[in-house]
């Protein structure tokens, strides 16, 4: 996730174009460019196909739509970018207030529960992490008593096989009488954000905006385009091709962009970062449970942004 | 529904085209086609009614409040598209939490009241899919112990049954001692979520948007596409029929798509996939509770998707 | 409330003039018609006041204004529409909810408690739905043993008398030990929804858009439609009437529909079907709790609507 | 607040020029036309300043951006204004269901905590809304046994006040055993909307929106309107007064609604009944707990509004 | 932050000119006016590069749909404002119900645990305000009895910290038997948005929009400027650099203001009021729960705000 600071306007903008999505951007454009030299070329030495005043204004009408559209897709994709931070964002929630509330009733004594929980909570964030990344890895996960991560083994879905050992755990401090009737209901209504926080971060994945939409869009940018060098080429000569090739610009790169926003969960520049929201969880955990943690972690857990403020 | 590849824009702009609604959107246009034709061929021939200038800049005016109310229209059919996935997404969550729940509550040996909660709550998502599809498919719920689907059998509403059941089985439990006070709190708050979930899908199907936004967006296509070919005949001639089947196709294109994406719940390319939802919560929940599934549904729940990153 | 299919898009179209909605719209267009015949016969034959190139721009930008302001106003009064919507569904949803709970809990030798709450939650429904229609109709009320109509009569807002009561045979079942405390919990939580839903309900018919917007919106429309004719009968001479016409059909017809929609209590063709949603929640209440309900009833409470797919 | 019947529109035009509001417009569209009548007569008589063609479509441009930042400005508004109802909404239907369950749990032999929770709970809503003017009038609460309103004056904050006695007493009846564990969890849930609501209603009133947007879009239209003139006076001489008061009335009258509808809580034309509503919470709360009220209160509580449908 | 009163409209213009924002306007316009001023004036003398009709057209799609993203970006700016403000309204509600509840539960006898919740309540909204501003400041939080200090040190996060330490003092009050269980119940449902409302604003700082969206509306805006002076020189001659200057103007002003409206928790004119809230949660408390503050911080406490109204 590219971070940036509030007055850097012209370092900004040399700063954006090596990421992939600028590369996917820029091969479009040398298709289109391609495109506009062969019309341009034909149109003033060979064959005269300018359309004239009107289909300008024809286009203008279709302009207007297809702005309306584009904005409809960046807000879109932005509300799916937004809801999965969201949704990490109530995870760090519920884990440093869940943590204090553990902290606070688990004795000093219960060493092994204490243990159990930061480690089983803490796994969650990585687990679910490397799922929204189609990543099965273990070694990010820690074991509280050398028997979790072998039994992890047997599920699929990561998320879920934590939850249910932790749920199990709980169910045993509770039998046991050391969680009382009402803090079973508090922690109930905790552990139940988990698998919730899960489920959405997979629908925003599984779920993209219909393919009709998104296919419309890029119908659009190609009508567009492919008409515009016709109606301006009267006008402008060969400077068609930069202009023609300003305009393609800005549509291609907002579609693209919106392509890249809708799925925060990957590992591109503008994609959320759940590496590090993963280790300052952990992080939180340990220091409210009073737990050790290797100094190394902790620098690593550090939001690497930087406001000027 | 479709699911797509970031990369492959032309090969989607293809791919489109086989579906109903393209049919749907085809059939229209042939009556703009063969509108066009007449009156092309009347006014370059026959008759004089060319509109000029003004009539251009009263299109645009008019172009774009159509344009709005077209954005309006998208947005309102893409919150009810929404709104059911994550209503869908909120069964699948609860799903899968209260599997945990129960895995821990009940000890191994009432495997009867195991199998019984897996299956009934693994049956409501088919019964809830089949209901939202105007369908009363029995055979893809699953039998307990052999009592549950011919009680079902006495209720019209199939989901509300499945839910009786539940309670009445939850209940005994509670009644029995198995499930504490507060346990019952927990339960209680998680199950009244499945006739939520059930409500608010059969809402989005029942309520359309208003008749008469829906009606004046189609009299405002008709108007617009009317009137266009007098205000561009003079400058296009023969021209004219391509250039307004081009403006048509967007805008009963956009039509149609809305009309197809607002009633997320039927079987086109659009449509959500309850199918694999449903499938898939019944594999998770077997998972949790470590319920044997075969092989064979375990691939049918995999999501049929495919997103390169 | 007018429900339609996918497809008939001429027979829609011809369908909806003829509710008060149409007949509102006529009134005021039979006014612009007037005014128009006046404008076009002065200024072709008598006097010369045509307002030339600059006014159609500038009329341009206001109409950008004028159609932002329409949408806005589209939208605020689809919202109202939808939360109604939402508020009913959210009525049903409890409703079912509840009722499979009761039916759980309360056992079969406590008909009368039954019947009590079976026939209560099915009175609130039709109750508001009279409350919000301005209408104190108690026919529609069913007794559950004779006592509770009479009590009502007491009370001048019906719904929170119907409440009153639920609440005091709550307490008395919980009294005498029937309903545990765990489970009175979970009554509460559902049974506030009741009035909930009747207050959000009455806030959306007591709290009209503000007036100013209204008001202005309305001027606009007048401004408008008032200055449009000087600025095209230079170019269109006669047709200066039907062009005027259309634009004002499209706008005064979206301002009605909005002020339709706002209110979407009514009995108009645009409004929530009450009757319909208050008989399948007695419907469902009766079928869950496993209580006799008469064929004709049954028939009454099915939702006339089609979807074809 | 003006409430305003379908079918007056002719009538609601006229109606609103009497308010504050109108007044503060008028006041700036009169500095508005002492400028266009200096600009007209200075350009048509002395000294040629006008701007031709390109000026109108560069004004055009930015009227499109003015416009967008008009009806964001006019949507925040209302957000705001919406968002104060929907709290008073809320205090409303709280009241409701917490008088049904007290009057349920209360038995009528405790006569005087059944006063003391109606005649609080009615003044917290009259305190609430004097709070929110500005306003410190202990004269419309009512005392419950003679003690509340002495206690009440050593509070600055009077609805905190309210709800601290309110707490209290809930705790003696809770510890007496009138209250139990279970009806307690029920009860503070109920209670812990009033400050919430409380605190809604402050925030809206504390934070204008930002003041930078407010200063830009009133920047813009003195920019706007100011060069305005110079683009138009070419054609239509001395019709550029009327012409240009017109847009300013529509622009200037934007501006200042919104200044008025995002501050609902005042006494102006377009804000909200807190009276009405005030009264009417005490009404619904008599009624309920079956206590007696006079007439001519219940007649003060009734609505002013009436919708024709 | 600034507060504004409603009638001050000429006043409001020049009040702004004098924050950190308006220089940072300042410094990007005077490169504009740089760049304007060589433009024209090789233009006008030495070479011909005007561009004439159709680019002002061109220049006018592409300003529908820069006018359309900037309002985007200031929507998105002002909704991460408003859930800012919205948090911090959330933790003064919840401040206000939680002191009356725990004035109504802990007797006078237990003066001690009335401080330390007093104290650090209110410690935990100015350890939130320094945490947000980057800084590490204990000299604002006061100690209740001379140890919450000294442990705070040991935390990196502080608000942490400080629920770490209420969590652990409820328990001892829950275990000692002076809260009973279903206090707890609402005590825990209340402690948990402390948490919830730190990690809320964290989300907010630490996830500007992102980067691509933020340099897509830079770079429109340089393409913009930079390509209008050629298309109005034709027609303004030296009057283009006042004309492009106050386009530029609004232009940068909306994209800075958007940038420092969507980081709230600054100290600029347009961010929120966070000493003051603090202030203010600080002495709501100590009002309800009975305990002196001096005068002098009741006064710092008041907003500075006055609304004419």
């Amino acid at each position: 996730m590219i971070i940036y600071q509030k007055d850097d306007w012209f370092q900004a903008i040399w700063h954006f174009h090596s990421g992939r999505t600028a590369l996917s951007i820029f091969k479009r454009l040398s298709w289109v460019l391609a495109y506009l030299i062969v019309v341009t070329i034909v149109e003033l030495h060979y064959a005269d196909l300018r359309l004239k005043n009107t289909p300008g204004e024809f286009l203008s009408g279709m302009g207007i739509l297809l702005s309306l559209m584009l904005v409809f897709r960046t807000n879109t994709a932005y509300d799916r970018f937004y809801e999965g931070r969201r949704a990490w964002g109530t995870l760090v929630n519920t884990n440093r207030t869940l943590a204090t509330y553990l902290n606070a009733l688990l004795p000093a004594t219960r060493h092994n529960d204490r243990l159990f929980f930061a480690k089983m909570l803490s796994n969650f964030s990585f687990a679910l992490k490397n799922h929204l990344r189609n990543s099965r890895d273990l070694t990010e996960l820690e074991d509280a008593d050398g028997q979790q991560l072998s039994t992890l083994q047997h599920y699929d879905h990561l998320p879920n096989g934590i939850m249910a050992q932790i749920q199990v755990r709980k169910q045993q401090l509770y039998t046991e009488g050391l969680i009382t009737d009402s803090q079973l209901i508090s922690l109930d209504s905790m552990l139940s954000v988990y698998l919730d926080v899960s489920g959405i971060c997979e629908r925003i994945k599984s779920t993209p905006i219909p393919f009709s939409y998104s296919f419309f869009i890029k119908l659009f940018i190609l009508l567009y385009v492919g008409i515009m060098p016709f109606t301006v080429i009267d006008e402008f000569g060969y400077l068609t091709i930069p202009a023609v090739m300003a305009v393609s610009y800005v549509l291609v790169g907002l579609e693209i962009i919106g392509e890249e926003i809708q799925q925060p969960f990957g590992t591109e520049r503008n994609n959320l970062p759940l590496n590090q929201l993963s280790r300052m969880i952990r992080l939180n955990i340990h220091e409210i449970m009073q737990l050790y943690m290797p100094p190394v972690e902790k620098d690593a857990a550090k939001p690497a942004f930087l406001i000027v403020d």
